[in-house]
């Protein structure tokens, strides 16, 4: 007789997902890092990477500091490139359209010992550049062992 | 006696990769959504990411609206910041270079029951920032299982 | 009798990190093309991708041409979204993080037959956009079989 035991987990856990639903004001962003620390958790994934995807064409996602300040700096140097009152051929939200293309709205974060592995002021926030207030979903997608 | 049977054909499928390739004019774009979505139906996976790399120096990947006076807006925002006219040190095309290095050449995006998990205006559009009609080629690869 | 034989080393080594620490000067950056190639050579990962993600807040990566001139440029154009001394809310270096955000400090690379799927002049490259140099930090991580 033969007797023999595999789990084969540690493969059919490769890869977990999960949506984020959040409201955000228009040249706003919320703060989503503790989300995905959670999903993170909850993915048992020790080291591999994070992938954070927002849907909608007028979303993007940074990874940066989360200080007031320093994002209505951002959203006026947004301002010089793609400014909210500009002549577009685009109707409505051509502005909205533009930043999110040039903030870009797919990164991609390095998980180790089942934690997110940035820097200290490296906060994870979704932006809606729409024209007004939005709910946003975001994907959160590790991928590991 | 002892029969077992193993299929390990989920672990070898963990990645699938293909090269799309397609001749754009300067300044403009082709849209790729559907040959990115054949390739994530041909790797049969169903959960996991897809990365879209757009290979070449001058070229970059958007996941935006496919409109084409939106487009219009977008090149006249990247002429506000890297103009084809303008005085550069780099001979010929650092426009190309820069348009490229702000937009990007690498993108992700998630995969759903063997689906794009994108809004509706997400289409994914590879850009030929040279100075001239180029055969650009995007590297698809699909990880997840 | 029954004999057989397992290696899991392929599932095993689906993921593998290394950290590259790299001294740079500000609004400078560092080639790190080789040490990456050499990560994915340890790696021993074949097919799949390669992530490249900087710490810190005030860094990025660029996928593009090292030619001294065009960094001149590009760095040129910057100045014309966030000045060097434009005026800002956040205490001294919104400049820089600002840059950081535009360009992106997470990128991903495709991996074939157990090298980078790049062009001739996609160099991969760490940018430090703070006041003053810093030891920047960036995580390699190679996924794929």
């Amino acid at each position: 007789m033969t007797s023999y035991l595999f789990t084969f987990n540690q493969f059919f856990d490769m890869v977990y997902s999960e949506t984020i639903k959040v409201k955000i004001k228009s040249q706003s962003f919320s703060d989503i890092t503790g989300n995905v620390e959670d999903i993170v958790r909850d993915s048992e994934i020790e080291d591999g990477v994070c992938t954070i995807f927002s849907v909608g064409a007028t979303s993007a996602v940074i990874i940066n500091e989360n200080e007031p300040t320093l994002i209505k700096d951002l959203i006026n140097s947004l301002e010089k490139v793609a400014p909210e009152n500009g002549i577009y051929h685009h109707p409505e939200n051509a502005y909205s359209h533009i930043r999110s293309s040039i903030i870009g709205n797919s990164k991609i974060v390095p998980i180790k010992d089942g934690r997110l592995n940035v820097g200290e002021w490296q906060e994870i926030m979704v932006f809606n550049f729409d024209i007004e207030e939005r709910e946003r979903e975001v994907v959160v997608t590790v991928i590991g062992d």
